[in-house]
C-alpha cells in the first residue's frame, strides 16, 4: 500500500550541546516521508519556495517519494530555528518564518488520490481536511497536531477528529487536548473524539498507544549519543504508518510492530543532524535495531 | 534463598491529590521487606523508638518477616513529611525527624549473619559497610543510595561499592554518582566502580537496567489511579531482590524477570496510600500483574 502524507517542508537552524547545522533540509513532511520510503511508496504535499534546490528534491526521489504534489512557488520556504538545552530536554525556538507555508492550498495531484493511506502531519486543521476530502475512499487515516491548534481551532480540530483512525501526538498534547493529565484517563477522553487508536509520544521515554482494549508501551532506545532531536517524532510517525502500509493491516499485533518500527527509524533520527540519520539507512541496519529493541524489552514468564 | 535488609522504618505524613495520612507506616526498609515477602523469606534490621506499635511488627511477621532485627529503643521513631505537586512529579519534603535513626547502629542477631542475600537501602554508607560486615560470604549484595551520601560521604559510598553486586538507584542519583547525563554512559561509568549490575528507576517512566553486555527496559504500568507515589522506588526494590532470592540465581534472564517483579510490585503500592497496596496481594494478583506487563510489551518479529 502507499501514503499520501501532507505538511511542512522547511530549512532548519539547529543548535544542539553537540554542535548546530544552519538551513539544513527539515519539516515534518520531509522527515516523515524519508522514513516511510524504507517500508513502503511516499507520495508527498507540501510547499517550498525558489529557494529550495533540487538537490532536496533528488534526495527524496532517490528514495521513492513521489514529488510531484511539493508546490514550488516564488518565495523563501519554511524556516525555523531552535536550540536545545544542555541535556537536550528543553527547546528553545529562535525564529519562525512561516513564508510560502502562509499561503499554503495543498492541492492533490490527479495521481496522488485514489492513496489508500493518508497522514496529516501538524498544520492547520482546516488544510487537514481539505487534503482529506481530496483523497478518494481513504482506508486508514493518521494525524498529528499541536497544542497551537488545540488552543486556536478546537472545533475544526475536533470535526477533523472524527474522521481520523489513528492520532499520533505528544504526552503535552495529549494532556491539553483530554483535559486529563492522567494519560490513561486521556486515552479514553481521546479515543472517545473518534480515533480508534491512539499513540503517545512520549521522547526519550518512548511511546505508549492505545488500541482495542490493548495498551502498548515501547521504550525510547537508550543511546549513548544523541546528537539532535529534532524531527523524531515525525520519523517515528514515518515509519509507524510505513510499516503499516507495508503490511496493510492494521489490527493489534500489526500496530505494536509498528510502533517499534518507528521507535527503530526514530532512533536512527536522533543520532544525526538533520536528516543525516536517514538517507543512508537500508533494510539491515534496521532489522538490526529492531531485533536490538527486542533484546532491550524481551522478557520471560514470571 | 533468604534476604537480610537493613533500612528506614518511619511513619510517613502525606499528602497527595488524591487525599492524605498521618504518621502512616513507610520506611524504605518496611516497603522493600513487604515486597520482598512475596517471593523469599526476608530478615529485616531497623531501629524505631516506643512509638511503634505491636500491630507493625505483627503486620511484618504476619507477611513472615523476620523482625529479631528491629531494635525498639527509647524516644522517637524516624518521622517523615512530603507533599506531592498536583501531577505527582514533584515532591517537597515538608519535614525530617530522625529521632531514634540518628544513632542507629545496626546489630545483626546471630541468625541473621548467614543470609546469602544482602540489601542495604538507602541508610549511611557506614551503616551499609557495618552492615556487610556482619554478614558471613554474602551471595548477591544490593543496594541503594541517595544524593546526600553521593555528595556528602563520596569516598565511603566509593568504597562500600567496591563490594556491591547490584546498585539500585534512580536516575537523578546515577547522573549525579557519574557525572554524567546521559545514562549509557552514567552505567559505563557507574559499573566501573564496582556494580557488576545497575538497575536505574525512573519513576512513571520504568526502569532501565545494565548487566553483562545488557541492556533491559521495563515500562511503568500505565494505571487509571496513582493515589502516593510514596515507597514505590523501595517496593520495586524489594520485589526485584525477591524475585532473585526466590530463584538463587542472577543471571541476565534471572534480572530482567526479576526487574518485571519489582516493577509489578511498585505498580500495586503507588495505588493506595502507605502500605496499603501491598499487605493484601497473593501469588494470583501478582502473576496476573505481570502477565499484564508481558502483554504491555511483547510485540513481534519485524
Amino acid at each position: 500500500m502507499s501514503i499520501v502524507v501532507v505538511g511542512s517542508m522547511a530549512f532548519d537552524t539547529v543548535k544542539t550541546p553537540y554542535g548546530e547545522v544552519e538551513d539544513a533540509l527539515g519539516g515534518a513532511a520531509t522527515y516523515f516521508s524519508m522514513a516511510a520510503s524504507y517500508f513502503c511508496p511516499v507520495k508527498v504535499v507540501a510547499v517550498v519556495g525558489d529557494d529550495f534546490g533540487d538537490e532536496h528534491i533528488e534526495l527524496l526521489e532517490r528514495h521513492g517519494v513521489e514529488t510531484e504534489g511539493i508546490e514550488r512557488t516564488t518565495g523563501t520556504s519554511f524556516r525555523w530555528g531552535g536550540e536545545y538545552s544542555w541535556n537536550l530536554n528543553e527547546r528553545t525556538t529562535t525564529f519562525t518564518e512561516l513564508n510560502v507555508f502562509e499561503t499554503f492550498d495543498p492541492q492533490l495531484p490527479e495521481a496522488y488520490r485514489q492513496t489508500p493511506f493518508v497522514f496529516l502531519a501538524n498544520i492547520d486543521p482546516d488544510l487537514q481536511m481539505s487534503v482529506l476530502d481530496q483523497v478518494e475512499e481513504p482506508q486508514l487515516v493518521a494525524c498529528d497536531t499541536m497544542n497551537f491548534w488545540i488552543e486556536g481551532k478546537p472545533d475544526r480540530l475536533h470535526e477533523l477528529l472524527k474522521d481520523v483512525d489513528v492520532l499520533v501526538i505528544n504526552d503535552d498534547e495529549a494532556r491539553e487536548l483530554s483535559g486529563s493529565y492522567n494519560l490513561v484517563e486521556a486515552a479514553a477522553n481521546i479515543r472517545d473524539m473518534g480515533p480508534s487508536a491512539l499513540v503517545i509520544k512520549r521522547g526519550e521515554h518512548g511511546v505508549l498507544a492505545f488500541f482495542g482494549d490493548e495498551m502498548f508501551s515501547a521504550p525510547g532506545f537508550p543511546l549513548e549519543k544523541v546528537a539532535d532531536p529534532t524531527g523524531a517524532g515525525d520519523t517515528f510517525a514515518g515509519g509507524f504508518f510505513g510499516y503499516l502500509a507495508q503490511h496493510g493491516e492494521y489490527g493489534p499485533a500489526a500496530l505494536r510492530r509498528a510502533v517499534i518500527a518507528g521507535s527503530v527509524m526514530a532512533s536512527f533520527c536522533v543520532e544525526e543532524f538533520s536528516l543525516g540519520g536517514l538517507i543512508d539507512l537500508d533494510p539491515d541496519r534496521i532489522s538490526h535495531r529492531y531485533r536490538a529493541f527486542q533484546l532491550l524489552t524481551d522478557f520471560g514468564d514470571l
